[in-house]
């Protein structure tokens, strides 16, 4: 409670902490040079792609999907109040570029999510059945849904409800994560199914919507989606191929995920002219400059400058006032999403596995939440928050970028004392100074984390396994992430871009976009502490040395496995019920509240006390997770004798 | 030359060799038990459903594909003289069972190959033009060809004519391994293609045929040969799953091929009943009890017994005399393909690697080739002769058996000791016992090829490293092959019963059959030496390592790499040459020639020298690569870092 009578505590902390580093977000991040596109490229991907989809669901949802697929004059009225990709895509970007230089944690990556999709098709089919309002005043109204959220949002920054946040412990967050895995999971099955279906408000005298095309696409779906999953689950592990040179490796591994997309459009082409047009299906959409969309903007006169906006304010006023109290339920409810989304997806981005060195600003970033919200309702657009999983994935990526500096600095440097007949302390001491100067990060820390590396370099008597530096600095380089700006700048940029690129976005056949959700889920999945428990309760008890094998989680050894067990199944019923939430048809926006309710009980009951110390052990034992990796000889029976007729020769 | 001066002697000594093991062929196979049940319906697969698709091919050849698929009453006489797949399984079954029973080199798989199928198509056609053969006569005389090839198999076999395949190393072994690879493999790509066309001789107004419905056909044949390649190649490896129980994964191992067989067909069944039958495509084929089947069959009385027989034998007598005599050119063709084929086919079954204890028998199954291909003309069937990859396919898959035999009982023994606290020493003392009283060969060997494991038991001082004896067993048994000819017959029973078993065959759709076919192609390169030659040219220096990490063949290490370099491209650009002659339209048979010109000039001139040396090099090299593998500590980039994007969590 002691939160509530020190208001603006939260955000002053915040904004002292990153006002420290804001510099060097955007220095480090201009020096770690063309490095920087990969993730930058990777991300953007990951976060426009999604939000085209939920434009054309919003688009579709807002009804307004069969007449300006027909260009027919009765658009613009009908259309008025309609929102599409285009309007998805502006506020991804709009929001996107003033996070990247006001925001707290530049990790954290914004955008029009699913749940706001819902929550304004829920609005939409309010106001629609309201003479009083109608799809005339949707949009004002939708405005004034904005101001109220806008306003919760303010007023739970400044009383610091964020605290919250530290009570939300990695295994709310994993559980979390899994879920949103699973629902992109769900997303992409949907999709591909929804292909051997005619899409509702369709004509369905149509050609293309005759039975035999129909099938085909729906084969040509399953084709595409299940070829860009596999190619780009394939060539994202490129850096471990044994084949081509390494910068052809590291190319494939940065940019092969928007590669195979653009791979499979292209592919899409080669479909014989005899098939119908929209056989593959390919995305609906109006260009920005077509007059579907055009109309949705207006110019409000100010001394300032010329605003372009999807509502004359005016229209705000013309809103009745019980509608305008009425706007504040739905507002509670979008509030409650926001903040827990914004703050989840910030926190996901920051695990202690990343080693972050630079603050977190959870207070100050739902206070500029709130005003991101307040401008989008304002022009009428449907405001962005922070995403799932694609922050997470922008931090691993990061990671990857500055691993890779730092190791080729440190190989050069062992390589360069090797040749010099350095002694082995004599090497260790130069590539400790190599990483320290690139790392910020207290000498002591630095220390305590190439502690194995050390090892790895001493041990030079016994011959066989003598320092190479190629592999073990590989094996044993701490994680370290390039915390910068410029990565979810440029993003945000690419995405404002890409409004004057529908054309082009229009030729991605609406599969591949399924395959590419579906690699998000897989994508995302990985490092998920969740996840990996879960497979280690199927991997065979003969088996499990395997996993000691490879790289694993110290609690694998530290905890006993029923205790492991035991969590991980609660945790699962837990994700269950969870899951379970999504499926309540109004709910399907209300499935964080059980979080909320969890963290709740986790202080109260006492099944919540045991899973709260579970869950501390397993934080306690892999806060240093990134780092620890324990490995034995690794036998792999796959291989273990060339006249296996199962050890067939693959490419990779 | 003087082989020619002791005809009889290659027959006579293997006939002694394997008569000496003749009895304890059938015991060790009848002893182990239903282990043999697993190599059996596995090579049973590998050679029934190449021979249906052959069959198909040969009844599409001989003309009478559109006739008999409508069931007019010309069938009769229009296909009298024609072949099917009926006929080639027929083949395959008796061949196969006669081989199993009085064979020299039962590992040997003999059926229907593509060289005969286009033999037999260039004779029918041939024959057809002639109005004094015609269709009438061309099985009679097929069977005059068939006499002389028997006579000159016969002189082949007399006059040691084998002795040339001791000149024939590995290295031309492992080149002709791949081009059937490579054969396979184009196979399964032109079928997959011919899935958008209307087959020729078919009617093209047929519904099916229409574009939307070729087209559909088109794309359910991709889904279903990359699904059965996918499925095949993840089940075969099943044994290195984490996942499932020890006899689940070693189910799925054993029989998950076929298994994704009748999956797949069964999936193709799934398809609505609105696409019209026919789509996906199924294999044509009479079955064996209609008319235009049965009609070929006429019997001959013999005091002896009613011999159900293709041709009247009054009809060879009709075949003009000029026709008998000019029936020895094909035959000297067929003869030499046969001679090459089967005995490269007996030597890959036998390659130095899997360690064989039993005598080889070229010469003396050369022999027995004649007299069947006497009997197949006789009774008018296209002969059958040794087939690849299916030889070596069937000792890989003996040689797992038998890994699973003793191994199971060597840790057994082994943990017995360690429970009872024996000494290292005597640990390994009860598993030398235990694998001398299972494998017949001399203890001297024995103790040399168990030289490594007892390294792995002795050095337990070394808390890290202690012998475990799940994972080194599996790691340093040498290769042993359950030698037995069991599983030959059984399969060969099977074949037979599939001849009754042509419905259900009918059920396959074609595309499924590509797909095996690609799967074939891919499984029989495991353990080529040429092929990990060439994979090893386009590893990047960088990447070597990782090469001796696994388990690879002792040359790596000991031949220096510009050497295998050098060698490995001259051997390809032969391959090269040797898969270019298999372009020309009529030589598609003459393939073969090639390496018998090569084996010539390999003793001649100098460049055929330096290769030969070469071979021998690595021949030497080699002998032993079955048991060598030298491990080092595997790193595996993937792992190296659980926040590494592209270690993507993966089902397998």
């Amino acid at each position: 409670m002691e939160y509530i009578r020190t208001p603006f505590r939260g955000i002053l902390n915040d904004v002292r902490g990153r006002a420290a580093c804001y510099k060097q977000d955007w220095v480090g991040g201009i020096l770690s040079g063309f490095g920087i596109l990969a993730p930058t490229t990777y991300i953007f991907f990951a976060s426009a792609l999604p939000v085209i989809a939920f434009g054309e669901q919003l688009r579709r949802d807002t009804g307004c999907y069969f007449l300006s697929s027909s260009r027919s004059p009765k658009v613009d009225i009908h259309t008025y109040g309609s929102l599409s990709t285009v309007e998805t895509l502006v506020s991804t970007a709009l929001c996107g570029i003033i996070h990247s230089i006001l925001g707290g944690q530049p990790l954290l990556i914004l955008g029009v999510a699913e749940p706001t999709v819902i929550m304004y098709t829920y609005l939409y089919n309010f106001a629609k059945e309201r003479e009083d309002l109608g799809q005339k005043l949707f949009l004002a109204w939708a405005g004034w849904v904005c101001v109220w959220t806008a306003l919760l949002l303010f007023l739970l920054a400044i009383f610091n409800a964020c605290a919250i946040i530290n009570r939300f412990t990695r295994v709310a967050g994993e559980l979390f994560g899994m879920l949103i895995a699973v629902l992109f999971m769900q997303e992409a099955i949907k999709g591909m199914v929804s292909e051997f279906e005619i899409p509702k408000a369709e004509d369905p005298k149509l050609e293309k919507y005759q039975f035999q095309w129909l099938y085909t696409n729906g084969l040509l779906g399953i084709i595409f989606t299940f070829g860009l999953l596999y190619t780009a689950l394939k060539s994202r592990r490129a850096r471990a191929w044994w084949y081509g040179t390494g910068w052809f490796r590291s190319f494939i591994a940065d940019y092969g995920v928007p590669l195979m997309v653009v791979v499979w459009t292209a592919l899409s082409f080669s479909i014989p002219s005899k098939v119908p047009s929209g056989v593959p299906r390919k995305l609906f959409s109006p260009l920005p400059w077509e007059s579907s969309s055009l109309h949705h903007w207006t110019v409000i006169k100010t001394p300032a400058a010329n605003i372009y906006c999807r509502i004359k304010l005016q229209d705000m006023g013309n809103v009745p006032p019980e509608y305008i109290f009425a706007a504040f339920i739905p507002a509670v409810m979008i509030a409650g999403l926001y903040f827990f989304d914004h703050s989840i997806a910030s926190q996901m981005a920051q695990q202690k596995e990343f080693n972050l060195k630079n603050p977190s600003a959870y207070h100050y970033d739902i206070l500029l939440l709130g005003f991101m919200t307040l401008l989008c309702g304002l022009i009428g657009l449907p405001p962005s928050n922070g995403v799932l999983p694609q922050s997470p994935m922008h931090t691993k990526s990061l990671a990857v970028v500055k691993r890779q500096l730092i190791r080729r600095k440190m190989v050069a440097s062992a390589k360069e004392s090797i040749k010099q007949k350095a002694s082995n302390s004599e090497i260790y001491g130069k590539m400790q100074d190599v990483f320290i100067e690139m790392d910020c990060s207290p000498i002591t820390t630095v220390v305590r984390e190439l502690e194995e590396l050390k090892e790895a370099v001493m041990k030079g008597e016994n011959p066989k396994d003598t320092f190479d530096p190629e592999k073990h600095i590989d094996a044993y380089l701490p994680v370290r992430v390039n915390e910068q700006r410029v990565s979810n700048f440029l993003q945000s940029l690419l995405v404002a871009a890409s409004v004057s690129a529908v054309p082009a976005i229009k030729l991605i056949p609406t599969s591949v976009l399924w395959g590419y959700f579906a690699y998000m889920a897989i994508d995302s999945l990985t490092g998920n502490q969740f996840w990996e428990r879960l497979l280690l309760l199927f991997i065979t008890p003969g088996r499990r040395y395997r996993v000691l094998e490879g790289v694993h989680a110290s609690f694998v050894e530290s905890v006993p496995f029923k205790y492991i067990a035991t969590f991980t199944i609660f945790q699962f019923v837990y994700f269950l019920f969870c899951f379970g939430v999504t499926w309540i048809p109004i709910a399907g926006i209300l499935f964080p509240l059980p979080f909320f309710e969890r963290e709740a009980h986790a202080l109260g009951n006492e099944e919540g006390e045991v899973e709260m110390c579970d869950a501390e052990i397993l934080d306690e034992l892999t806060t240093s997770r990134g780092e620890l990796k324990v490995r034995t000889v690794s036998f792999n029976e796959e291989k273990t004798t060339q006249v296996y007729p199962e050890g067939a020769v693959q490419p990779e």
